[in-house]
């Protein structure tokens, strides 16, 4: 049976920033191929956002498909680590290394969690692009999977959603975000004579006062409010004495489930031109809101985790999003790992003995769903 | 008699980007001391605003003292022009170089114009600062003009306030203006939990839009209505997740002589006050409104115009600060000079016919002053 913590040290020793590829997927192509698992390794994409690799693990059984979805990239590890970011150091019942929690460390305790002996259907979805873009990622081995025939029926996702302890929340949604830049053209001129320029910059707060007093929702049981933040406001006029010629905003709205990603689009466009029909909107949305309604799977996982910790986990909707905003298109998906404490920071460190647990907890998942 | 447009020449071939000093107040110098003046040249200030050169002549006489107030500094001259900067080259009927009409063109007009005979008492008041921030320009020539007993009872100044031709427009006063940097702080966050975050810029966007509601005054008489711009909003807020910690804005208020400039910096910071009491606003007021109402000597400076050119000139009080508003607190001033279509441009160029007229206008001022 896998080690979860030598495996973890190996991926941890290969650098493996955003797009990552080659040793790092060497490293779990080498563990996953004694457990019987067919390997899919794919190159996607070209600069400056690729090429990134994908590898896509299946192993046959009999019953429930369970897929695991994690990624093998890392954020950049930036200055000030006490050991090397990509030299994993044991020290105080911590290991310490870039991608520890997130989440190389759980990518290693799932490999140490699969059954040697016959089991349900298991296949791992493993990127080297989530930290980034996630253009050429968890996309590209979705379009595999349904090329290839390989449908979960259930997915866990690895990211680490512990808060203070392992164990202590889970996620079964995630927010949805779209990113909205806002221009508004004006006539530059001279402030001693206005009527002869035309200031964007009274439309331009004309437009974010209004957005500014918008309540999209009250959230609901599963859900925080949505939230719109005016994020930044550009005019780049140096001189005291002239009216600028242009005006711009950025808005990141963050949403839940009672919205729609391109209905927030088309609403804040529409409340942008009747203030200033030249405007220029931008829209990008990262993904929208989803949900995995709680039920039998977020159940089993709580089940597992509260047999072997005690506690039973808070299932949040909070953060940022994750690549299983893409995967709940496919089937019921939760994501269940590490404490997040330490995550893109430096000296990012997991607890030792966490590696281990998260280990044994994954095992009874994959136990219980082969009972299911 | 001096020619108005051989010493245009000789004053425009040296250059003189503010501060000022040296060749360009030597040739004056050289064409005042045969007319008798009293030279009394001093530099003033320091790096990086000076030091600048400043010109003070005075000539004896009986009766109403009549000042002429000029600056020989130019706004940097730019690139693209047909012949040097500080080439003058005369080409169709037109006078080429930076400063032709904004304002050496109107020195030697007035030079040209003052009386070889006994006249009435005459001064000019000479800077190389009015172009620049003016710290040490007609402000220290005013001081000088104390401790030395200069009193005159008007001052004609040569800024080039003529529009679409010769005399069609004098200024009998400006508006004030003042500039303030708005800062508004708050607390940086991730844009996914915006309960641990302050976002500055609803209260900086809420501040603005007040300010944008405001109707300072409808004008009177002699002036436009005053006006506030938000000429500038910086955030730099380089990342789409994130919520700044600050956010700036900066406006400028152009006001007429229904306002104080102090009252309205006053005002300002009490309505940023009240919507974020831990904003910072900084005010820098460039001049207070000013006018010399209409009267005895706008009426002579018309009928001077109107004698010479068959039109009679508007008295306006448009555009932007001038060092008229320091000279106003003396004595009724009075701005009459060129026309302005080129001042500040590539390629500036006078009406080479105009520096003549010019003269002869300044000339019959001096005569009706003689007269009062
Ligand atoms: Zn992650
Ligand atoms: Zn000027």
């Amino acid at each position: 049976m896998t080690d979860p913590v030598a495996l973890t040290k190996a991926l941890l020793a290969c650098e493996s920033v955003t797009p990552a590829q080659g040793p790092v997927f060497d490293v779990l192509e080498a563990a996953l191929l004694p457990l019987g698992f067919t390997i899919d390794r794919f190159l996607v994409g070209h600069e400056p956002d690729g090429p990134v690799e994908n590898l896509l693990a299946t192993r046959d059984g009999a019953g429930t498909h369970l897929a695991f979805a994690g990624h093998l990239d890392v954020v950049p590890p930036g200055t000030g680590w006490t050991n090397g970011a990509y030299t994993p150091v044991e020290r105080g019942g911590l290991l310490y290394g870039r991608g520890a929690v997130d989440m190389k460390g759980a990518i290693a305790a799932f490999v140490a969690a699969i059954p040697t002996e016959p089991s349900i259907p298991l296949s791992l979805i493993i990127t080297g692009d989530e930290e980034g873009p996630a253009t050429f990622g968890t996309c590209a081995l979705i379009e595999r999977m349904r090329a290839t025939g390989v449908a979960p029926d259930l997915c866990l996702v690895g990211e680490p959603t512990s808060s203070a302890r392992l164990g202590d929340m889970i996620k079964i949604g995630r927010r949805g975000s779209v990113n909205l830049w806002i221009s508004v053209p004006g006539k530059q001129g001279h402030v001693a004579y206005p009527q002869l320029a035309d200031n964007p910059i009274p439309r331009l707060v004309a437009i974010l006062a209004e957005i500014d007093a918008i309540v999209l929702d009250t959230g609901n049981a599963w859900f925080q409010p949505s939230n719109i933040e005016v994020t930044d406001i550009t005019v780049g006029n140096p001189a005291t004495n002239v009216i600028p010629a242009q005006a711009s905003a950025r808005l990141s709205i963050r949403f839940n489930d009672e919205q729609r990603g391109t209905a927030l689009v088309e609403r804040i466009e529409a409340l942008v031109r009747a203030h200033a029909p030249a405007a220029h909107v931008t829209a990008r949305i990262s993904g929208e809101a989803f949900l995995t309604p709680p039920g039998t799977f977020s159940t089993l996982i709580g089940d597992a985790i509260a047999a072997r910790t005690g506690i039973r986990p808070d299932l949040s909707t909070t953060g940022g999003t994750s690549d299983a905003r893409f995967l709940s298109a496919l089937c019921p998906t939760v994501e269940f790992g590490l404490t997040n404490a330490t995550m893109h920071k430096v000296d990012e460190a997991v607890e030792i003995e966490d590696l281990a647990i998260l280990g044994e907890i994954y095992r009874d998942i994959i136990a219980r769903v082969d009972r299911l």
